[in-house]
């Protein structure tokens, strides 16, 4: 098993409207009923796992807006396969900020609106 | 004054070791001293302002590699521009999120490592 | 049938040189024994044809630099997916073309290195 | 100065039609006007030459469909930038091109649709 971390974003072009939110609401659905781990950030999703379980869910989601209405829709699929270590979105975090809390850091700053890493209680695969 | 959110992500290639981190945590230090709003996620950074305030801080973090012996640099960079209503990286996770709660959502999931949005007390500027 | 235009680019990281032509071409190499129509240009391949059979062969292209030795590959896919009209690289190019001959035009440049878009003359599938 | 190539992809969000060649025809001619070397391509357009001088032309390029009528614009930049060797779009494409004609290659294909890396003849900088 190969496990990546993936980066994707899924914009509908063309739509009445230049607010998206539904559509992305409408992919993330797709990904939280997968039971992959992901965290959804402001600019795209970010998934961890298994690289062609990763694959076969971006697939569904990119087909998520057509089925919403949507006729040209734009994918941004981004995949760092790294298979020396372990490879996953807390490691990759830990990594950096361990560097960060070496001497030269600037003051760390205050925290606001917390993204969160989601990982269902009981993955159930897709359904 | 063009409030974007931005995502930027930078690598340097051909380096002796597949471990990025210290180039992460570089490229992050410039991005802190900057007093914009950001947020590291494990994929790139998000950062939030004046679109033209970002580019030019990005500039300065793309350089930042060849400062610490990197000979090629790759640098990715998404802008999302919205000038209708007010555009923030807190406004767009929050639409998102509103939708997700309505009927057919999933159950919602467990939050592990939360990443922070850091926003400076007192942005000095770049010094 | 869906057939989209992508743009792939993949790169592997820590080679300890910044010289990746010889994974472009392995990658490349792929790409060509798919039969696909493809586009190879300076900084990523383009693609057209099936999204589906697109996204096979470009798994099987970003495992290609591991087996060449790489231990960490960064792999970018743009997906541009449109169902209401015929989607290929060459109407997409005139359609540009199309309205830049359009009144307010420079005068046009001087063409250097014409890419080349690739057509099997008998496409034999994946081997 | 810092010679990079850079891949660029403007389109405009919510334009209630997913026909977008006439943002991208206004976009192309901003870089035309500017004097850079580039090519069009089916997924965005590729500039060679100083990267500051790249930078101000893509945030030019950027404010292009804001004033078609477009509220919301999304924009991908990719910066590849070498500094131990001459780095241009003709000798990026040539050292892939050698390595492909090394044995193992499969035959080539025919080609269809050039694109044009286009320089002006006598560059008059941005008016």
């Amino acid at each position: 098993m190969t496990v990546a971390v993936v980066f994707v974003t899924i914009a509908p072009l063309g739509t009445g409207t230049p607010s998206l939110s539904r559509y992305v609401a409408g992919v993330e659905r797709i990904l939280q009923r997968s039971g992959l781990v992901h965290q959804l950030t402001a600019m795209g999703t970010i998934v961890e796992g298994d690289l062609d379980a990763i694959l076969a869910v971006v697939r569904e989601m990119h087909e998520t807006p057509f089925g919403q209405g949507a006729v040209r829709v734009s994918t941004l699929i981004k995949i760092d396969d790294r298979r020396d270590k372990e490879h996953t979105i807390a490691r990759k975090m830990r990594s950096v900020e361990e560097k960060l809390l070496e001497p030269g850091q600037p003051p760390p700053g205050v925290a606001i609106t917390p993204p969160r890493t989601r990982r269902r209680s009981a993955p159930r695969g897709r359904r």
